[in-house]
């Protein structure tokens, strides 16, 4: 059967009552999820997908994703939105089409593997709240981490859609880990597990067009359920992998409106109606309804989160994911930290090194957290390995790694390195083998105990139990018991336009560089005059300090009618923020340096504090944990340069720190 | 046969040393001409290309584009740059790699048809400075308008490649017109002139998938010469296209690299490579070797064209061009015309005109010029025509093609239409039936006459010849006689910088606007002081405010020596800069108002004049043509609006001219 009776050409019109086709492709639309996600940092706020939603309801997608992922996290933190109230407020507009929501596994839409109470009563607060489809996945794509959630996806009478994360150890499909068989053997495993359907989950846009069509047929010859296509744009394929895999067979893939498409994010939709258009697979959908959709979004929401936009490249694509088969994303990660380390002269190094370590670590597929885990790590070794050592410095997450917490590998971890990483590791230096969450203690009750008379309901609980930190800020704005910074309000048209209409004055030359000088009082003996330069006016005012006045104004001092300045002699300083306005989310300015004698322990990158693991007054050793610093996702222990005593701790809890800061100081 | 079959897998190594494919799909790159005409208006200089010229040279393309199209044009009118010199300087650096140019037939790289004895000298003198390849395209698939060029493209031992216009008057392939065997008789007709090579050239982005694959199929079948596809990656089909085609035997498919791919540009190579490594089709390329090109091209060379880029859309395509199969290019054209007219809510008017008038006109294909064409005429009706009369303002390019100045329409134009427009036409009423050039007066004996003096040799004349007024301007220009304004001189990367600071800048507040200082009449106590400030000299003019002056200048009043000074009651106003200066390529200003009773002629949209067909005191009937401006590539003779003589001309030829700018006064 050639490629051309596989699409078979029927009557074509545009109208969304031309024949149904024999299989039309289903459609997941992701611009409300995964396309501000990638494209706008998360930032999509609520308001701002209202004016659309009942016209997308209309279109007649599979499914909408609207939840999940990073929302729940960016919403409480960035947005000052419930993330709960979203799916109830969008099911109000969106009646017909289901939601969709990414859920990871047993990190839930956190980092971290969370304990089996606290899973269970999350899946259950999703479902009932509205949320129709769980497309479940895991980084190590071990499955045994799906074995809380799933029974309560099914006994909330939900869709539970398992998702095989794709990764590649070859420029291409093959080789010795995740080739052909891998998938379609987690394909059948998931089908074992009751998947009501099968995603093939390309985080980095890594599927190949030929690959996504070999892997679909295969699937689709294994398995009765509907197999599903998420493909990312980033490396330029997943339009063409579409393609493919819809001659394949597959029965559902993922787009977005085309102002959310491309880029790091998915394939535009109306491209690919038109491409299939009149064939046994057409879609169905009105172009001219998806173009009314557009129109909204350009004109009324983009210009709020076009700021956010990756904008430093004039390339849409990221060819890096092709050359390392690696996120793109993780690529930048690693770029940015050699930069910060003054080390940008090491990438090549790393990119030596990165499937170095990953193949030490048992070949995981790359996605968060796992990329980030591998990224930190290989920066580590090339930076202070040396030829005697290999892996001086081991991360606290590949320490995890290798006891077991993430789950299983998809190959052995290196056992020397597992050794190594395990020596003195707290949990103990053999590695679990059990489900990792077999080893968390419930979390749940504490949790709800530590939101006592804060929290209003179970919902409330689970958003500190999930983020306590930035979880229990977002409760305490929620109710009134913090004022909510200005940080987290929603900027609105006219305050792009004041944006715009700057830089537009700014490059027409009619703006002129504040002065930095410091502000001085007016004083007695100052006189006023109309000065023309080369016949442009000037309005003077001038006063001879120091030696006798000379001159004298016979003018009245006119002081009291002055704004109220500064001293002269005072040099202009920033004033320092109180601890009190740095723990709201904006980020905490140096605080007055502290005429503490001692060594600083600065912040190697800029980021969240956790926690501190030592008061003032306690005696460390080197090495030992001082504070728990958050970057990029990753909670970073950072360790006592030296032994001593912490003399000062600089900040507290949810202050956002620069890089350089002194967290503590210990002498 | 199988998509599997068609595209067999093979080893698989990056490499460019891994084995040769079956059949690999040949390359055409387009960076240098289509990739910087899409995206940066065709202002990509020579000494931006000479940096990746060499590298692009190892890479393996089957040709590299460098020439023709817009490039002519906007070298010599808005780089300072001799288009021939183009082709001589890249090809020091690219020897391997043939060169191929887009040429517009009998239209050369201008935009109506020349002499034959231009056309001729046009092709000889690209053959002899090194141009290898000929793509030649007409706007109405009109093959006569190649019977001049082509003869001389063969005996200069060069490659004709022959263009079919892609178009449509259906969502997809099909219809009376433009269907699939509508193609199959074009590609035999180019065959049967001798056409190296076929290319479907698709410059709209209209393509879809399995429309590319059914054509070359088709074509493949019909003809034995090598078949290329051109096209636009602006509906977001054309990644796809590539695919179908590819698998359908297409031998030649175009691309950009990647920093200069997508949006209304083509598809990027680096997808396409990966796509195919490994299949019988690999392109043999190495990923590694592209991604250092793509790293000279993003740091040093799109950030001076960046601020070129047409980013007023979140969106990277147009899907406009997928509801009306029309180029998304004319498209914004519309909604600028009715913009201009204050008549925006005409759009769908315009929408629902446009395919009648494309009707009327023959149902032609749509690229540059007849675009514009139908474009202008759509306005125009919508606009004018009322109940009782269509086509009330025909435009003379309507006339010019109703008379059969293009060439043949692909079905008859409306008759009635034809009869109406063809009333006092100059040249008859009847139209011909002949190649259209064969009613044009040779041109080059008298361009050398024109340019004798001027003109170094016959490229100097061509240059004149194809742009009279622009042209003259260049060699001027390049031979010194008049000096070269600071608009067409290169941007410099330290000037990108500064423009991206300044924006920096002004967003963090650190911009204040300049005063708009009140006019201060200089009064009787004023002092005047020659200041020097580390050497540079100031004139200083002093005077207190307030108070009895205590010291009064004792310097004999100054008045002479001051230049005048606007009194203080007039508004500031911008001095009228001189007709000579605006003779210059800068756009005029406005010059100052005259106070010549009458009514002006206002420009209707902004452009440059081309001649005023009046002079001062000749007396002129309503809708007599006064002036011919030219205006988004089109001659627009201008009426005069009622009867009358001519009181004021205030511009010259050459000159850049506002919208509304009072071309001429009629009184």
């Amino acid at each position: 059967m050639s490629a051309q009776d596989q699409v078979k050409m029927t009557a074509m019109n545009y109208g969304k009552n031309r024949p149904k086709a024999e299989n039309p492709v289903k459609i997941e639309d992701l611009t409300l999820r995964d396309g501000h996600q990638s494209l706008f940092a998360t930032r999509g706020r609520t308001e701002d997908m209202i004016p659309v939603a009942e016209m997308m309801d209309e279109i007649g997608f599979w499914a909408m994703e609207t939840w999940g992922g990073a929302t729940f996290d960016t919403m409480h933190r960035f947005l000052n939105e419930d993330p709960w109230e979203r799916i109830r407020t969008l099911k109000r507009y969106i009646k017909k089409t289901p939601f969709s929501m990414l859920l990871r596994a047993q990190n839930l839409v956190g980092y971290r593997n969370y304990a089996d109470d606290v899973a269970k009563a999350f899946v259950e607060r999703a479902a009932a709240n509205g949320m129709d489809i769980f497309r479940t996945f895991d980084a190590l794509n071990d499955y045994r981490n799906f074995e809380t959630v799933v029974p309560v996806i099914k006994s909330s009478g939900k869709h539970f859609q398992g998702c095989i994360c794709y990764s590649l150890t070859e420029p291409r499909l093959g080789g010795d880990v995740y080739n052909l068989q891998y998938y379609v053997n987690k394909a059948i495993e998931l089908e074992k597990m009751g998947a009501d359907s099968i995603c093939i989950k390309d985080m980095a846009g890594l599927i190949a067009p030929y690959d996504a069509y070999a892997i679909v047929k295969a699937l689709k010859k294994s398995v009765k359920v509907p197999i599903h296509l998420h493909s990312h744009f980033t490396s330029g394929m997943s339009s063409m992998a579409h393609l493919k895999a819809i001659e394949a067979g597959v029965d559902i893939v993922d787009t977005c409106m085309s102002p959310y498409a491309f880029r790091t994010s998915h394939p535009a939709i109306e491209p690919l109606v038109m491409t299939l258009l009149g064939t046994n697979r057409d879609t169905g959908f009105d172009i001219r309804a998806l173009a009314k959709i557009n129109e909204i979004l350009e004109k009324e929401i983009c210009p709020k989160y076009r700021h956010l936009l990756d904008d430093t490249k004039m390339s849409i694509i990221d060819i890096n994911v092709l050359l390392h088969q690696t996120p793109g994303g993780m690529l930048s990660n690693l770029v940015n930290q050699l930069r910060e380390m003054n080390a940008l002269d090491k990438i090549d190094q790393v990119y030596a090194e990165l499937p170095k370590v990953r193949k030490d670590l048992g070949q995981i597929p790359l996605v968060t957290p796992t990329s980030q885990i591998v990224g930190i790590q290989t920066v580590n070794n090339v930076l202070f390995d040396d030829e005697n050592e290999r892996y001086k410095m081991i991360t606290a997450q590949v320490k995890d790694l290798c006891y077991g917490l993430y789950g299983k590998t998809a190959v052995p971890i290196n056992p020397e390195l597992q050794k190594k990483a395990l020596k003195g590791y707290p949990r103990g230096e053999t590695p679990i083998t059990c489900r990792p969450a077999e080893v968390i203690e419930p979390e749940l009750e504490k949790a709800k105990a530590e939101t006592a008379g804060l929290a209003a309901d179970l919902d409330d609980v689970l958003i500190y139990a999930l983020y306590p930190v930035t979880g229990k800020r977002f409760l305490q704005w929620k109710y009134g018991k913090e004022p909510v910074p200005a940080e987290v309000k929603p900027i609105t048209l006219d305050q792009v336009k004041a944006r715009e209409d700057l830089i537009k004055k700014a490059l027409a030359g009619k703006l002129v560089e504040k002065s930095d000088k410091p502000t001085v009082t007016k004083g007695d003996n100052l006189r006023k005059f109309n000065v023309f330069v080369d016949d442009e006016f000037f309005s003077v005012e001038v006063e001879e300090i120091g030696g006798t006045p000379l001159i004298r104004s016979v003018q009245p001092a006119a002081a009291p009618s002055r704004t109220a300045a500064a001293p002269a002699a005072a040099a202009p300083s920033k004033p320092a923020e109180s601890k009190a306005d740095a723990a709201t989310a904006k980020p905490a300015a140096a605080p007055a340096e502290q005429p503490v004698d001692g060594t600083a322990l600065s912040a190697p990158m800029p980021g969240m504090i956790v926690r501190y693991e030592k008061n003032v007054g306690d005696a460390v050793s080197k090495g030992e944990t001082v504070v728990v610093l958050e970057a990029m996702k990753m909670e970073n222990a950072l360790p006592a340069p030296l032994d001593g005593v912490i003399k000062a701790i600089n900040y507290k809890s949810g202050d956002s720190v620069p890089k350089g800061a002194a967290l503590a100081v210990i002498g």
